[in-house]
Protein backbone atom coordinates (compact mmCIF):
# COMPACT_ATOMS: atom_id res chain seq x y z
CA UNK A 1 0.00 0.00 0.00
CA UNK A 2 1.58 3.28 -1.45
CA UNK A 3 0.23 6.58 0.16
CA UNK A 4 1.50 9.89 -1.30
CA UNK A 5 1.86 13.18 -0.05
CA UNK A 6 3.63 16.56 -0.98
CA UNK A 7 7.16 17.36 0.82
CA UNK A 8 10.13 15.81 2.04
CA UNK A 9 9.92 13.06 5.20
CA UNK A 10 8.91 15.23 7.99
CA UNK A 11 6.02 17.04 6.73
CA UNK A 12 3.53 17.19 8.58
CA UNK A 13 1.19 15.91 5.55
CA UNK A 14 3.57 13.10 6.70
CA UNK A 15 2.53 12.95 10.04
CA UNK A 16 -1.15 13.63 9.31
CA UNK A 17 -0.74 9.91 7.35
CA UNK A 18 0.99 8.33 9.95
CA UNK A 19 -1.69 9.06 12.47
CA UNK A 20 -4.51 8.10 10.17
CA UNK A 21 -2.61 4.95 8.19
CA UNK A 22 -0.31 3.83 10.87
CA UNK A 23 3.07 3.11 9.59
CA UNK A 24 1.93 -0.27 7.54
CA UNK A 25 2.16 2.10 4.34
CA UNK A 26 5.07 3.03 2.04
CA UNK A 27 5.04 7.06 2.73
CA UNK A 28 5.84 8.74 -0.62
CA UNK A 29 7.29 12.24 -0.81
CA UNK A 30 5.94 14.39 -3.91
CA UNK A 31 7.31 18.03 -5.11
CA UNK A 32 3.45 19.38 -5.55
CA UNK A 33 0.16 18.75 -4.63
CA UNK A 34 -0.71 17.86 -8.27
CA UNK A 35 1.63 14.99 -8.33
CA UNK A 36 -0.17 13.59 -5.48
CA UNK A 37 -3.27 14.09 -7.16
CA UNK A 38 -1.93 12.26 -10.32
CA UNK A 39 -0.28 9.24 -8.85
CA UNK A 40 -3.51 8.69 -7.47
CA UNK A 41 -5.17 9.35 -10.48
CA UNK A 42 -2.94 6.73 -12.85
CA UNK A 43 -2.62 4.30 -9.44
CA UNK A 44 0.60 4.62 -9.18
CA UNK A 45 -0.66 5.33 -5.36
CA UNK A 46 -3.38 4.28 -3.80
CA UNK A 47 -3.93 7.12 -1.59
CA UNK A 48 -3.25 10.76 -1.14
CA UNK A 49 -2.94 12.79 2.12
CA UNK A 50 -3.33 16.50 1.09
CA UNK A 51 -3.70 19.71 3.44
CA UNK A 52 -6.93 21.00 2.96
CA UNK A 53 -7.46 23.75 5.76
CA UNK A 54 -5.54 25.32 8.31
CA UNK A 55 -7.62 26.82 11.58
CA UNK A 56 -5.46 30.07 11.70
CA UNK A 57 -4.46 30.04 8.06
CA UNK A 58 -7.29 28.89 6.28
CA UNK A 59 -8.36 26.82 3.09
CA UNK A 60 -4.84 25.51 0.91
CA UNK A 61 -7.13 26.66 -2.16
CA UNK A 62 -4.61 24.74 -4.93
CA UNK A 63 -5.86 21.48 -2.88
CA UNK A 64 -9.62 22.53 -3.59
CA UNK A 65 -8.64 24.06 -7.17
CA UNK A 66 -7.29 20.44 -8.00
CA UNK A 67 -10.18 18.97 -6.05
CA UNK A 68 -12.35 20.60 -8.73
CA UNK A 69 -10.50 20.15 -11.68
CA UNK A 70 -9.51 16.57 -11.41
CA UNK A 71 -12.10 13.14 -10.27
CA UNK A 72 -10.33 12.31 -7.32
CA UNK A 73 -12.86 11.92 -4.29
CA UNK A 74 -12.38 12.91 -0.67
CA UNK A 75 -12.29 9.38 1.12
CA UNK A 76 -11.61 10.67 4.30
CA UNK A 77 -11.10 13.77 6.62
CA UNK A 78 -7.89 13.88 9.53
CA UNK A 79 -7.68 16.27 11.93
CA UNK A 80 -4.11 16.82 13.31
CA UNK A 81 -2.67 19.00 15.59
CA UNK A 82 0.62 21.15 14.13
CA UNK A 83 2.79 21.19 17.01
CA UNK A 84 6.21 23.69 15.73
CA UNK A 85 9.64 22.54 17.09
CA UNK A 86 13.10 24.21 16.82
CA UNK A 87 15.49 21.43 15.51
CA UNK A 88 19.37 21.80 15.34
CA UNK A 89 22.37 19.64 14.98
CA UNK A 90 23.04 17.71 18.59
CA UNK A 91 24.76 20.48 20.62
CA UNK A 92 23.87 23.19 18.72
CA UNK A 93 22.21 25.79 21.84
CA UNK A 94 19.93 28.46 21.21
CA UNK A 95 22.34 31.06 21.73
CA UNK A 96 24.85 29.00 18.54
CA UNK A 97 22.12 30.35 16.38
CA UNK A 98 22.38 32.50 13.40
CA UNK A 99 19.66 31.76 11.30
CA UNK A 100 16.33 30.06 11.32
CA UNK A 101 15.13 28.12 8.29
CA UNK A 102 11.01 27.29 7.33
CA UNK A 103 8.18 27.42 5.56
CA UNK A 104 6.68 31.27 5.22
CA UNK A 105 3.56 30.54 6.65
CA UNK A 106 5.47 28.36 9.84
CA UNK A 107 7.94 31.32 10.40
CA UNK A 108 4.95 33.24 10.45
CA UNK A 109 3.05 31.10 12.81
CA UNK A 110 5.53 31.32 15.53
CA UNK A 111 6.21 34.96 15.08
CA UNK A 112 6.09 35.95 18.69
CA UNK A 113 8.37 32.85 19.84
CA UNK A 114 10.99 34.16 17.01
CA UNK A 115 10.87 37.61 18.04
CA UNK A 116 11.99 37.04 21.20
CA UNK A 117 14.81 34.82 20.59
CA UNK A 118 15.76 37.72 18.02
CA UNK A 119 17.49 35.66 15.65
CA UNK A 120 17.12 35.86 11.66
CA UNK A 121 14.56 33.87 9.88
CA UNK A 122 14.72 33.02 6.21
CA UNK A 123 11.80 31.49 4.16
CA UNK A 124 12.29 28.12 2.38
CA UNK A 125 10.31 25.98 0.25
CA UNK A 126 9.28 23.86 3.40
CA UNK A 127 9.90 22.82 6.87
CA UNK A 128 10.82 19.52 6.85
CA UNK A 129 13.06 20.37 3.81
CA UNK A 130 14.93 23.08 5.70
CA UNK A 131 15.69 20.00 8.82
CA UNK A 132 17.42 17.93 5.79
CA UNK A 133 18.95 21.06 4.83
CA UNK A 134 20.47 21.26 8.13
CA UNK A 135 21.58 17.55 8.36
CA UNK A 136 22.69 17.28 5.11
CA UNK A 137 24.71 20.40 4.95
CA UNK A 138 25.73 20.05 8.65
CA UNK A 139 24.64 23.78 9.68
CA UNK A 140 25.30 23.94 12.76
CA UNK A 141 24.41 27.61 13.22
CA UNK A 142 21.36 27.29 11.62
CA UNK A 143 17.82 25.58 12.98
CA UNK A 144 14.62 24.90 11.48
CA UNK A 145 10.85 24.92 12.66
CA UNK A 146 9.70 21.22 11.69
CA UNK A 147 7.73 18.54 13.16
CA UNK A 148 8.79 16.66 16.01
CA UNK A 149 8.88 13.70 12.96
CA UNK A 150 11.15 15.67 11.41
CA UNK A 151 13.45 15.60 14.20
CA UNK A 152 13.39 12.22 14.01
CA UNK A 153 13.72 11.27 10.19
CA UNK A 154 16.74 13.52 10.50
CA UNK A 155 18.50 13.09 13.93
CA UNK A 156 18.18 16.32 15.19
CA UNK A 157 17.76 17.54 18.58
CA UNK A 158 14.29 19.91 19.70
CA UNK A 159 15.41 23.04 21.24
CA UNK A 160 11.86 24.01 21.82
CA UNK A 161 8.39 22.57 21.07
CA UNK A 162 5.16 24.01 20.44
CA UNK A 163 6.47 27.23 19.66
CA UNK A 164 3.21 28.06 17.72
CA UNK A 165 1.31 31.94 18.37
CA UNK A 166 -1.93 29.93 18.70
CA UNK A 167 -1.07 26.23 20.78
CA UNK A 168 -4.68 25.24 19.10
CA UNK A 169 -3.20 24.90 15.60
CA UNK A 170 -5.12 22.67 13.71
CA UNK A 171 -5.04 21.05 10.03
CA UNK A 172 -7.94 18.96 8.47
CA UNK A 173 -6.28 16.87 5.75
CA UNK A 174 -8.45 15.00 3.35
CA UNK A 175 -7.26 11.42 2.25
CA UNK A 176 -7.89 11.61 -1.31
CA UNK A 177 -8.93 8.03 -3.35
CA UNK A 178 -10.68 6.76 -6.83
CA UNK A 179 -12.84 5.42 -5.00
CA UNK A 180 -15.84 6.63 -3.06
CA UNK A 181 -16.52 5.91 0.57
CA UNK A 182 -19.11 3.70 2.00
CA UNK A 183 -21.64 5.05 4.52
CA UNK A 184 -21.01 5.04 8.22
CA UNK A 185 -23.81 6.61 9.47
CA UNK A 186 -21.59 9.60 10.80
CA UNK A 187 -20.97 11.23 7.74
CA UNK A 188 -19.95 14.47 5.99
CA UNK A 189 -20.30 15.09 2.03
CA UNK A 190 -17.99 17.68 -0.06
CA UNK A 191 -19.56 19.27 -2.84
CA UNK A 192 -19.03 22.03 -5.23
CA UNK A 193 -21.36 24.31 -7.43
CA UNK A 194 -22.03 27.25 -9.27
CA UNK A 195 -25.32 29.75 -10.11
CA UNK A 196 -25.70 32.17 -12.24
CA UNK A 197 -24.95 35.88 -11.26
CA UNK A 198 -28.56 37.04 -10.14
CA UNK A 199 -29.86 37.95 -6.76
CA UNK A 200 -31.01 35.18 -4.04
CA UNK A 201 -29.64 32.52 -6.46
CA UNK A 202 -27.03 31.71 -3.61
CA UNK A 203 -29.93 31.84 -0.99
CA UNK A 204 -31.88 29.80 -2.75
CA UNK A 205 -29.56 27.04 -3.06
CA UNK A 206 -28.32 26.90 0.47
CA UNK A 207 -32.04 27.14 1.43
CA UNK A 208 -32.27 23.22 -0.04
CA UNK A 209 -30.06 22.62 3.05
CA UNK A 210 -31.19 24.59 5.51
CA UNK A 211 -35.35 23.13 4.51
CA UNK A 212 -34.48 19.74 5.07
CA UNK A 213 -32.54 20.16 8.44
CA UNK A 214 -29.15 19.66 7.09
CA UNK A 215 -26.44 21.36 8.84
CA UNK A 216 -23.59 23.35 6.87
CA UNK A 217 -20.14 22.86 8.31
CA UNK A 218 -18.48 24.97 5.56
CA UNK A 219 -19.31 27.29 2.78
CA UNK A 220 -15.84 28.81 1.12
CA UNK A 221 -16.56 30.59 -2.48
CA UNK A 222 -12.92 30.58 -5.23
CA UNK A 223 -12.92 32.17 -8.62
CA UNK A 224 -13.72 31.24 -11.62
CA UNK A 225 -10.40 31.55 -12.93
CA UNK A 226 -11.50 32.42 -16.73
CA UNK A 227 -14.24 34.55 -15.65
CA UNK A 228 -13.27 37.16 -13.58
CA UNK A 229 -15.57 38.27 -10.29
CA UNK A 230 -17.53 34.74 -10.54
CA UNK A 231 -17.40 32.32 -8.21
CA UNK A 232 -17.72 28.54 -7.08
CA UNK A 233 -19.14 27.78 -3.98
CA UNK A 234 -17.58 25.02 -1.94
CA UNK A 235 -19.85 23.23 1.05
CA UNK A 236 -19.82 20.53 3.59
CA UNK A 237 -22.38 19.29 4.89
CA UNK A 238 -23.84 16.54 7.76
CA UNK A 239 -24.93 13.79 5.94
CA UNK A 240 -23.93 10.42 3.28
CA UNK A 241 -24.85 11.43 -0.53
CA UNK A 242 -26.90 7.94 0.01
CA UNK A 243 -28.85 9.00 2.78
CA UNK A 244 -32.41 9.80 1.46
CA UNK A 245 -32.05 13.42 2.41
CA UNK A 246 -29.34 14.02 0.83
CA UNK A 247 -30.26 12.51 -2.43
CA UNK A 248 -33.48 14.69 -2.43
CA UNK A 249 -31.31 18.04 -1.46
CA UNK A 250 -28.60 17.00 -4.07
CA UNK A 251 -31.41 16.90 -7.08
CA UNK A 252 -32.90 20.12 -5.63
CA UNK A 253 -29.66 21.69 -5.88
CA UNK A 254 -29.20 20.11 -9.63
CA UNK A 255 -32.13 22.63 -10.61
CA UNK A 256 -31.23 25.46 -8.57
CA UNK A 257 -27.75 25.45 -9.87
CA UNK A 258 -26.19 26.25 -12.82
CA UNK A 259 -22.86 23.40 -12.17
CA UNK A 260 -23.01 20.58 -9.17
CA UNK A 261 -20.28 18.15 -8.68
CA UNK A 262 -19.74 16.01 -5.55
CA UNK A 263 -16.10 15.85 -4.13
CA UNK A 264 -17.09 12.85 -1.46
CA UNK A 265 -18.54 11.48 1.37
CA UNK A 266 -16.68 10.57 4.17
CA UNK A 267 -17.14 9.62 7.80
CA UNK A 268 -16.71 12.39 10.35
CA UNK A 269 -13.10 12.25 11.98
CA UNK A 270 -12.91 13.82 15.85
CA UNK A 271 -8.89 15.81 16.41
CA UNK A 272 -5.73 13.80 17.15
CA UNK A 273 -3.21 14.70 19.07
CA UNK A 274 -0.89 15.04 16.87
CA UNK A 275 2.28 13.21 17.41
CA UNK A 276 4.48 11.94 19.39
CA UNK B 1 -0.90 63.52 0.75
CA UNK B 2 0.45 60.64 1.17
CA UNK B 3 -0.34 56.81 -0.28
CA UNK B 4 1.05 54.12 1.67
CA UNK B 5 1.42 50.45 -0.12
CA UNK B 6 3.11 46.99 0.79
CA UNK B 7 6.12 46.52 -1.78
CA UNK B 8 9.50 48.34 -3.17
CA UNK B 9 8.33 50.52 -5.92
CA UNK B 10 7.28 49.32 -9.16
CA UNK B 11 4.95 47.53 -7.36
CA UNK B 12 1.42 46.59 -8.40
CA UNK B 13 -0.08 48.04 -5.81
CA UNK B 14 1.94 50.67 -7.02
CA UNK B 15 1.03 50.78 -10.33
CA UNK B 16 -3.27 50.93 -9.47
CA UNK B 17 -2.11 53.55 -6.55
CA UNK B 18 -1.02 55.77 -9.14
CA UNK B 19 -4.37 54.36 -11.24
CA UNK B 20 -6.59 55.67 -8.14
CA UNK B 21 -4.77 58.66 -7.33
CA UNK B 22 -2.93 60.21 -10.13
CA UNK B 23 0.74 60.87 -9.93
CA UNK B 24 -0.04 64.07 -7.14
CA UNK B 25 0.32 62.13 -4.13
CA UNK B 26 3.37 60.53 -2.52
CA UNK B 27 3.80 57.02 -2.78
CA UNK B 28 5.26 55.21 0.20
CA UNK B 29 6.85 52.02 0.09
CA UNK B 30 6.37 49.72 3.14
CA UNK B 31 7.59 46.15 4.01
CA UNK B 32 3.84 44.64 5.33
CA UNK B 33 0.71 44.90 4.81
CA UNK B 34 0.43 45.96 8.65
CA UNK B 35 2.35 48.66 7.77
CA UNK B 36 0.38 50.29 5.46
CA UNK B 37 -2.77 49.67 8.28
CA UNK B 38 -0.71 50.92 10.85
CA UNK B 39 0.23 54.12 8.77
CA UNK B 40 -3.07 54.85 7.95
CA UNK B 41 -4.11 54.33 11.85
CA UNK B 42 -1.93 56.82 13.18
CA UNK B 43 -2.20 59.71 10.55
CA UNK B 44 1.24 59.10 9.08
CA UNK B 45 -0.36 58.30 5.63
CA UNK B 46 -3.69 59.12 4.56
CA UNK B 47 -4.86 56.41 2.15
CA UNK B 48 -3.47 52.78 1.86
CA UNK B 49 -3.91 50.94 -1.05
CA UNK B 50 -3.97 46.63 -0.92
CA UNK B 51 -4.63 43.89 -2.77
CA UNK B 52 -8.25 42.57 -1.97
CA UNK B 53 -8.44 39.62 -4.46
CA UNK B 54 -7.04 38.63 -7.31
CA UNK B 55 -9.32 36.96 -9.89
CA UNK B 56 -6.79 33.65 -10.61
CA UNK B 57 -5.75 33.40 -6.89
CA UNK B 58 -8.81 34.34 -4.70
CA UNK B 59 -8.81 37.01 -1.37
CA UNK B 60 -5.38 37.84 -0.03
CA UNK B 61 -6.31 36.25 3.42
CA UNK B 62 -3.97 38.69 5.57
CA UNK B 63 -5.67 41.37 4.02
CA UNK B 64 -9.14 40.48 5.04
CA UNK B 65 -7.75 39.74 8.76
CA UNK B 66 -6.39 43.18 9.05
CA UNK B 67 -9.62 44.69 8.35
CA UNK B 68 -10.99 42.52 10.84
CA UNK B 69 -8.48 43.61 13.57
CA UNK B 70 -8.19 46.87 12.75
CA UNK B 71 -11.12 49.84 12.52
CA UNK B 72 -9.82 51.33 8.75
CA UNK B 73 -12.45 51.86 6.37
CA UNK B 74 -12.38 50.40 2.54
CA UNK B 75 -12.88 54.06 1.41
CA UNK B 76 -12.64 52.86 -2.48
CA UNK B 77 -11.90 49.78 -4.73
CA UNK B 78 -9.55 49.97 -8.06
CA UNK B 79 -10.14 47.00 -10.29
CA UNK B 80 -6.05 46.77 -11.89
CA UNK B 81 -4.89 44.28 -14.68
CA UNK B 82 -1.88 42.33 -13.90
CA UNK B 83 0.08 42.39 -17.19
CA UNK B 84 3.54 40.22 -15.93
CA UNK B 85 6.54 41.37 -18.05
CA UNK B 86 9.62 39.87 -18.46
CA UNK B 87 12.41 42.32 -17.58
CA UNK B 88 16.21 42.46 -17.58
CA UNK B 89 19.02 44.69 -17.97
CA UNK B 90 19.79 46.27 -21.77
CA UNK B 91 22.11 44.27 -23.88
CA UNK B 92 20.24 40.98 -22.12
CA UNK B 93 18.77 38.78 -24.71
CA UNK B 94 16.51 35.36 -23.38
CA UNK B 95 19.63 33.61 -24.47
CA UNK B 96 21.93 34.85 -22.15
CA UNK B 97 19.34 33.71 -19.12
CA UNK B 98 20.47 31.50 -16.62
CA UNK B 99 18.00 32.47 -13.60
CA UNK B 100 14.42 33.65 -13.51
CA UNK B 101 13.79 35.89 -9.95
CA UNK B 102 9.81 36.98 -9.15
CA UNK B 103 7.25 36.51 -6.32
CA UNK B 104 6.36 32.54 -6.18
CA UNK B 105 2.56 33.64 -6.91
CA UNK B 106 3.88 36.20 -9.97
CA UNK B 107 6.18 32.88 -11.27
CA UNK B 108 3.06 30.45 -10.75
CA UNK B 109 1.02 32.76 -12.96
CA UNK B 110 3.20 32.53 -15.65
CA UNK B 111 3.90 28.80 -15.66
CA UNK B 112 3.05 28.28 -19.47
CA UNK B 113 5.61 30.87 -20.45
CA UNK B 114 8.48 29.98 -17.88
CA UNK B 115 8.07 26.23 -19.01
CA UNK B 116 8.99 27.41 -22.30
CA UNK B 117 12.21 29.22 -21.72
CA UNK B 118 13.22 26.32 -19.80
CA UNK B 119 15.04 28.63 -17.56
CA UNK B 120 15.20 28.07 -13.80
CA UNK B 121 13.16 30.22 -11.63
CA UNK B 122 13.87 31.16 -8.09
CA UNK B 123 11.29 32.46 -5.91
CA UNK B 124 12.34 35.55 -4.32
CA UNK B 125 10.03 38.46 -1.52
CA UNK B 126 8.14 40.47 -4.55
CA UNK B 127 8.16 41.61 -8.14
CA UNK B 128 9.39 44.85 -7.83
CA UNK B 129 12.03 43.89 -5.40
CA UNK B 130 13.32 41.44 -7.87
CA UNK B 131 13.83 44.00 -10.56
CA UNK B 132 15.26 46.02 -8.04
CA UNK B 133 17.96 43.20 -7.27
CA UNK B 134 18.65 42.84 -10.62
CA UNK B 135 19.33 46.40 -11.66
CA UNK B 136 21.27 46.79 -7.87
CA UNK B 137 23.98 44.36 -8.27
CA UNK B 138 23.95 44.42 -12.21
CA UNK B 139 23.13 40.81 -12.58
CA UNK B 140 23.34 40.39 -16.11
CA UNK B 141 22.44 36.29 -16.80
CA UNK B 142 19.07 37.08 -14.83
CA UNK B 143 15.30 38.21 -15.33
CA UNK B 144 12.64 39.06 -13.40
CA UNK B 145 9.10 38.93 -13.43
CA UNK B 146 7.72 42.53 -12.94
CA UNK B 147 5.40 45.09 -13.60
CA UNK B 148 5.61 47.55 -16.75
CA UNK B 149 6.35 50.03 -14.03
CA UNK B 150 9.24 48.34 -12.28
CA UNK B 151 10.82 48.34 -15.59
CA UNK B 152 10.66 51.65 -15.82
CA UNK B 153 11.52 52.94 -11.95
CA UNK B 154 14.67 50.43 -12.43
CA UNK B 155 15.47 51.42 -16.34
CA UNK B 156 15.03 47.45 -17.22
CA UNK B 157 14.29 46.32 -20.76
CA UNK B 158 11.12 44.67 -20.93
CA UNK B 159 12.03 41.06 -22.96
CA UNK B 160 8.55 39.84 -23.30
CA UNK B 161 5.29 41.51 -21.97
CA UNK B 162 1.48 39.95 -21.22
CA UNK B 163 3.51 36.80 -20.24
CA UNK B 164 0.80 35.63 -17.48
CA UNK B 165 -1.24 32.13 -18.41
CA UNK B 166 -4.80 33.49 -18.16
CA UNK B 167 -4.59 37.01 -20.05
CA UNK B 168 -7.35 38.03 -17.74
CA UNK B 169 -5.79 38.37 -14.81
CA UNK B 170 -7.60 41.36 -12.67
CA UNK B 171 -6.50 42.35 -9.09
CA UNK B 172 -9.22 44.27 -7.01
CA UNK B 173 -7.29 46.64 -4.45
CA UNK B 174 -8.92 48.61 -1.64
CA UNK B 175 -8.20 52.16 -0.78
CA UNK B 176 -8.17 52.68 2.69
CA UNK B 177 -8.89 55.48 4.77
CA UNK B 178 -9.65 56.70 8.36
CA UNK B 179 -12.71 58.32 7.12
CA UNK B 180 -16.08 56.73 5.68
CA UNK B 181 -17.29 57.40 2.07
CA UNK B 182 -20.47 59.51 1.11
CA UNK B 183 -22.48 57.96 -1.24
CA UNK B 184 -22.49 58.20 -4.86
CA UNK B 185 -25.93 56.26 -5.93
CA UNK B 186 -23.64 53.46 -7.30
CA UNK B 187 -22.52 52.05 -4.68
CA UNK B 188 -21.01 49.02 -2.63
CA UNK B 189 -20.94 48.18 0.96
CA UNK B 190 -18.67 45.42 2.67
CA UNK B 191 -19.57 43.60 5.87
CA UNK B 192 -18.17 40.72 8.37
CA UNK B 193 -20.29 38.56 10.91
CA UNK B 194 -20.37 35.92 12.88
CA UNK B 195 -23.34 33.37 13.60
CA UNK B 196 -23.89 30.76 16.40
CA UNK B 197 -22.69 27.28 14.73
CA UNK B 198 -26.48 25.91 14.55
CA UNK B 199 -28.21 24.78 10.99
CA UNK B 200 -29.72 27.19 9.22
CA UNK B 201 -28.12 30.49 10.97
CA UNK B 202 -26.43 31.28 8.00
CA UNK B 203 -29.12 30.90 5.18
CA UNK B 204 -31.17 33.29 7.75
CA UNK B 205 -28.42 35.85 7.68
CA UNK B 206 -28.35 35.73 4.29
CA UNK B 207 -32.05 35.41 3.45
CA UNK B 208 -32.19 39.02 5.00
CA UNK B 209 -30.72 40.58 1.42
CA UNK B 210 -31.89 38.58 -0.93
CA UNK B 211 -35.99 39.31 1.13
CA UNK B 212 -35.20 42.96 0.42
CA UNK B 213 -33.65 42.05 -3.12
CA UNK B 214 -30.50 43.38 -2.29
CA UNK B 215 -27.67 41.67 -4.50
CA UNK B 216 -24.47 40.01 -2.82
CA UNK B 217 -21.46 40.16 -5.07
CA UNK B 218 -19.09 38.09 -2.99
CA UNK B 219 -18.96 35.60 0.03
CA UNK B 220 -15.87 34.82 2.04
CA UNK B 221 -15.08 33.07 4.70
CA UNK B 222 -12.71 33.39 7.06
CA UNK B 223 -11.15 31.35 10.43
CA UNK B 224 -11.77 32.58 13.89
CA UNK B 225 -8.56 31.79 14.55
CA UNK B 226 -8.64 31.24 18.49
CA UNK B 227 -11.44 28.94 17.91
CA UNK B 228 -11.01 25.97 15.39
CA UNK B 229 -13.26 25.49 12.83
CA UNK B 230 -15.99 28.27 13.27
CA UNK B 231 -15.84 31.26 10.66
CA UNK B 232 -16.25 34.95 9.98
CA UNK B 233 -18.23 35.80 6.91
CA UNK B 234 -17.01 38.57 4.76
CA UNK B 235 -19.94 39.75 2.11
CA UNK B 236 -20.23 42.74 -0.37
CA UNK B 237 -23.49 43.77 -1.30
CA UNK B 238 -24.74 46.52 -3.72
CA UNK B 239 -26.23 49.51 -1.73
CA UNK B 240 -24.98 52.28 0.73
CA UNK B 241 -25.02 51.99 4.39
CA UNK B 242 -27.18 55.32 4.55
CA UNK B 243 -29.61 54.11 1.87
CA UNK B 244 -32.99 52.99 3.89
CA UNK B 245 -33.09 49.19 2.74
CA UNK B 246 -29.68 48.50 3.57
CA UNK B 247 -29.99 50.40 7.24
CA UNK B 248 -33.12 48.17 7.33
CA UNK B 249 -30.94 45.44 6.42
CA UNK B 250 -28.61 45.49 8.87
CA UNK B 251 -30.86 46.07 11.68
CA UNK B 252 -32.53 42.85 11.13
CA UNK B 253 -28.62 41.44 10.32
CA UNK B 254 -27.40 43.20 13.97
CA UNK B 255 -30.70 40.24 15.21
CA UNK B 256 -29.49 37.13 13.42
CA UNK B 257 -25.74 37.77 13.71
CA UNK B 258 -23.35 37.40 17.02
CA UNK B 259 -21.47 39.60 14.99
CA UNK B 260 -21.38 42.41 13.11
CA UNK B 261 -18.81 45.11 11.45
CA UNK B 262 -19.23 47.15 8.78
CA UNK B 263 -15.64 47.66 6.78
CA UNK B 264 -17.19 50.80 4.62
CA UNK B 265 -19.28 51.69 1.67
CA UNK B 266 -17.92 52.97 -1.44
CA UNK B 267 -18.23 53.41 -5.01
CA UNK B 268 -18.56 50.79 -7.82
CA UNK B 269 -15.55 50.96 -9.78
CA UNK B 270 -15.30 49.89 -13.13
CA UNK B 271 -11.92 47.89 -14.63
CA UNK B 272 -8.66 50.16 -15.29
CA UNK B 273 -6.87 49.14 -18.49
CA UNK B 274 -3.56 48.65 -16.61
CA UNK B 275 -0.52 50.56 -17.33
CA UNK B 276 0.90 50.98 -19.49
Amino acid sequence: MRVSFQGEHGAYSEEAAIAYFNTDAEFDPCRSLREVFDKVADGRSDNGVVPAENSIEGIVTQTYDLLFTTNIKIAAEVIHRIRHCLVALPNVTLSNLEVIYSHPQALAQCQNFLEKTGIRSIAANDTAGSAKMIREKSLNTAAAVASFRAARVYDLNILASDIQDFPENLTRFFILSKDASEPTGNDKTSIVFGVRHEPGLLVRALKEFADRGLNLTKIESRPVKSRPWEYHFYLDFEGHQRDSNVRETLAALEKATSYLKILGSYPYQAATRGSP
